[in-house]
């Protein structure tokens, strides 16, 4: 079976043409736009996109064969090198490869995408099954340990990668691979076959994608049925217990986002895809309803989820550590794709302020400068000097206190690359009657409604460093149409061409002119936040946010002499922007030593004379050589 | 050899005769005390041991043939149950009844133990290796595995049950097998032999221990090797880096104990035994300031260390999350056994303030009432219901939030029963001049200066329900001698017949008389208590302690319709003691429901009207069914 062979449900089929999109409902409230469609201009993200390109990619590729991940594909099962599901960072890649593809159509990209594809498909077996990790002689048996064996989260990523190529380059050898692979599982776990679930969800989402790319609906209900058993402990109970693979409870009754965080995120996004594409508006609820839980309870400052090391899970409610975030970034790139769905199918303008959140302070934290360096974990309080490690070396996974090269898990490098050359995707929407436009970044949208009119916009800010916002019609059709614009919700006093406007979404329905433009003004300037009094570690400490960027207080950016440790923040002094810092009013307290570090309760003791420091965007963290550094900055008891 | 072949180095031969008593240096400031000579009285730790004695012996031999970790001895490999320290679960009970057997006599007991050992030392190869996990026809190789094998943690135990028995029931089979085990750990990792350790510490002591009992100062040398050689990379680097088992940095180098918390604490010990014994003054520096270091900044107010779940280690400095505490059991046994040493070692009175502070918070914690189950980590604040497991299932470790009979690492029920029949041991110790007096609890102590004078004395108190403690001196020579008490550092105020005295040691030199008694009061009131402010997990909280008792809030405690969570202390009230308990007072807070945590800072909500509570103490929590809890109370805004 080839793509060509069956209908698709897709609103358009001219995704190829439209430069493809990394999640396409066939039903939902808003369409998600091509990423050739949305052009993202000289800014904040087109730099991190172009750095992605220029030097992540190789970085990648230099990896995939260094550590022999690639070469897996074609070497003897006794010289596969790395961990089980090290197959998917391949596939992660050929994924971010049709994403650049489809955005710049640079045929170079085309010759890397088929030159990896080529040497993949070779470990395809005749009946569709594809992993290097398992099944050959002196490997595990294929499904013998679907707990860890992650042979579907494999294949769901692979599926991923079919599904880009398909919407980029068209049918290739990778699509029908991935057709292959799809049609083998539905064998082997649909009706009458292995009643079980993969213990890293993955495979839920790509074959939900994968019917919206093929139509062909058996696809969908694999996915259904996934989603179905997950929950009903069919998979071993482990010292981490079923929650971390979701297996306690089943999807539509859990009360909240659970478990392993990356694994919470993929199943909810898969659960999303399978509600819109079946009508089920109870599972859709459901999830929307465990995913304000987590927004509500469980989410970090930064958007980061993930509190727990030892599980890379969610904690209980309130439980977020500054010390000790996990926050992991392939966490971030989850979040991301759930809340994604979530907007697309219900339209609610929270669901992109914490894609907002996410790409600010956890997207945009992870890579250094130059793309070849990684945060696997994002904390939020480095307590000590962490030690950079060395340029060409693989290091654990979240052991490193600073960016490092390649990990031994090294999930986060490619889930980046694929989110960067696919982010032009989550910047607007459009509807029936117009356009949404979600992210606020230098860009150009140009799309076609379902009735056929045009419409072109530009535009124009230097947000997040500045608020105000200009939206350039550039083509229009001389009908009315909407125009939407997400107010965050920590914009309060926004306004539209100087009229106050609520927060949340603000909708212009007219007739426009070509060349006309909305402003939009944010207040985007520095102020103080407390969490939830919940949150007992961070109790007493304040955050300092500019727009949606969380900044951070760094070692480096405090006068010699100083103990890092001792300041305490004055909130009643305002802060300052200076020179793209934000300078805050501190005192220093001193300590009394004590061989016991718990003492008679007494009052505060008075903090020393004050002095003003820059904090930095949090993103800017550690690029500076090692420092210590704080998101939650304790209060001074002068305050 | 035997253990009469070879000269002791003991201050005194006389152990069996004194009951035996778990560490015996050679040369220490202060003289351990044995087993007979002291008695504990009816108290609290009276009736902890009988119950230990009664329940967990009973408890701990079902479980080890249940789970077949002692049949693993007999069994044929491919039989062979648990994970690969199981053995020592075995040996820690043997080393049980070892020392209850010094305390009491009971041929029961030595029936018992004489019964384990015939099925222990069948599987001693003819060389002296002993482990059942290696070395045979489909096992991993013999010391393939340093990292995680804990074969020399294994003979450690061994050894020191072995030390145990050559202690209280003299020369015996398992004695005979803890020296052959022990000269082959030294032909094989001797001189010439293999250059490493063991990814678990625990045979340095007991090599040390075992040449305090033999003499034979191979022994001795050999457990100096093994403290010499780690810290120097011989281990392979893991996920949770070489720090994990010390091997990080060397022994005499580090600035604090680090890394998982038992295997930190069981090195140390070990490497204060070989300080003492070697009159090495700078490791014993070493180690002393290591434990300064890891007490005032590494450690809970229960005395509790490890606060990472993760890897079961100690956190950076300050790094004491409540919530997330992981305090475990066995890494208070082994914090006792640290503090013990260097009291020994030094005759500092803190070490006996930490012992008392792990006694009464740890120890006391962790059985169940009935003695049959365990606390495996400690939490300092229960965030959610736990679910009490059923009773005759095995769980994983730290999964449960609730006591638990027994568990897949099962290690603190048979920690506890060897420290709670060792417990007399910590009460006193002697010196050429006198007796000190370390912990408080009714207990008739009776022993013989090296000069041959007799001292017999009568602890009387209710201690820590009431701080009157009555020293009745029972038996004296008539000439002068030293009686030491120590003044825990919290209680100021503390007055020795009236007098006030300054905390530390208050030492009466004099002619004592037979039937005179001094009366020791210690300000045994409830106090609030704050952290350093550096512990960021609990700033603008305060705990209650009352003597070395913490308390806590539980929410069985807390009237209906009152939200556990919503509670603020008020600290000016005065906290009452009431029937074993003590009422504070609350106020209760209003939480603004909000879709994001993260708010505009703005002053502390006013509290809602007072309530009063009763606190318990800690060691009493989760006694009464499923319940949240506290240590730290947030404070009222109201203060």
């Amino acid at each position: 079976m080839t793509i060509e062979d069956v209908p698709t449900t897709a609103t358009s089929p001219t995704w190829i043409e439209r430069g493809g999109t990394p999640a396409a409902p066939g039903n939902s409230r808003l369409r998600p736009l091509g990423l050739r469609e949305v052009t993202l201009r000289d800014g904040f993200w087109r730099q991190r996109q172009q750095t992605n390109r220029a030097k992540s990619f190789a970085h990648i590729e230099y990896w995939l064969e260094k550590a022999g991940w690639l070469g897996n594909f074609s070497a003897p099962p006794e010289q596969r090198r790395g961990r089980e599901f090290s197959d998917t960072e391949v596939y992660k890649f050929l994924e971010a490869l049709a994403w650049e593809y489809g955005r710049t159509r640079d045929p170079e990209l085309a010759r890397r995408h088929r030159a990896i594809v080529a040497r993949v498909i070779v470990a395809q077996q005749p009946d569709g099954y594809l992993n290097t990790n398992f099944g050959r002689p002196g490997q595990q048996p294929r499904y013998s340990d679907l707990e860890w064996g992650h042979e579907l989260y494999s294949y769901g990523h692979l599926i991923q990668a079919g599904v880009a190529a398909a919407r980029t380059f068209g049918e290739d050898e990778l699509v029908a691979a991935a057709v292959r692979a799809a049609d083998h599982v539905c064998d082997v776990f649909g009706p009458g076959g292995i009643v079980s679930v993969c213990g890293h969800a993955e495979i839920e989402p790509a074959l939900a994608e994968l019917y919206r790319v093929t139509g062909n609906r058996r696809y969908l209900e694999q996915a259904r049925l996934f989603i179905q058993r997950r929950g009903h402990r069919t998979l071993a109970d482990i010292e981490f217990g079923r929650g971390y693979f979701q297996d306690d409870v089943p999807v539509r009754e859990a009360g909240s986002l659970r478990g392993h965080a990356v694994r919470a995120v993929y199943l909810a996004a898969g659960a999303v895809d399978v509600a819109v594409e079946t009508g089920d508006t109870e599972l859709l609820g459901a999830v929307a309803r465990q995913w304000r839980h987590a927004v509500a309870r469980r989410t970090y400052i930064t958007g980061g989820i993930g509190s727990r090391h030892q599980d890379e899970a969610f904690g209980d409610d309130f439980v977020l550590p500054p010390d000790r975030a996990y926050s992991e970034t392939c966490a971030g790139v989850g979040s991301i794709m759930l809340a994604w769905r979530l907007l697309l199918a219900q339209g609610d303008p929270r669901y992109a302020d914490l894609i907002e959140r996410v790409l600010f302070n956890v997207i945009a934290t992870s890579p250094a400068d130059d793309g070849t360096r990684f945060f696997y974990a994002n904390t939020l309080h480095q307590r000590v000097l962490g030690a950079e490690p060395s340029a060409d070396t693989q290091v654990p996974r979240a052991a490193s206190t600073l960016r490092a090269s390649w990990f031994e898990v090294s999930c986060c490098p490619t889930n980046l690359a694929r989110t960067f050359a696919s982010l032009a995707a989550y910047v607007a929407t459009a509807d029936d009657d117009g356009v949404q436009i979600h992210q606020y970044t230098p860009a150009g949208i140009a799309t076609t409604l379902p009735d056929g009119r045009e419409i072109g916009l530009e535009i124009e800010t230097q947000y997040p460093a500045d608020g105000r916002i200009t939206i350039r019609i550039t083509t229009t059709p001389d009908t009315p149409w909407t125009l939407s614009l997400r107010v965050p919700d920590w914009a309060a006093g926004a306004t539209l061409d100087g009229l106050a406007i609520t927060r949340g979404l603000v909708q212009t329905r007219r007739r426009f002119t070509a060349g006309e433009a909305l402003v939009l003004e944010l207040p985007v300037r520095p102020r103080f936040v407390a969490a939830d009094d919940r949150i007992d570690s961070v109790r007493g400490q304040a955050a300092l946010v500019r727009g949606p960027v969380v900044y951070c207080l760094e070692s480096v950016d405090v006068p010699r002499g100083v103990d890092f440790d001792a300041l305490r923040l004055d909130p009643n002094a305002e802060p300052v922007d200076r020179d793209g810092s934000v300078v805050a009013a501190f005192r220093s307290v001193d300590f009394t030593p004590h061989d016991w570090p718990y003492q008679p309760l007494a009052a505060a003791a008075d903090a020393g004379p004050p002095m003003r420091i820059p904090l930095r965007p949090y993103h800017r963290w550690a690029r500076r050589g090692p420092s210590t550094m704080r998101v939650w900055m304790p209060l001074s008891s002068e305050r």
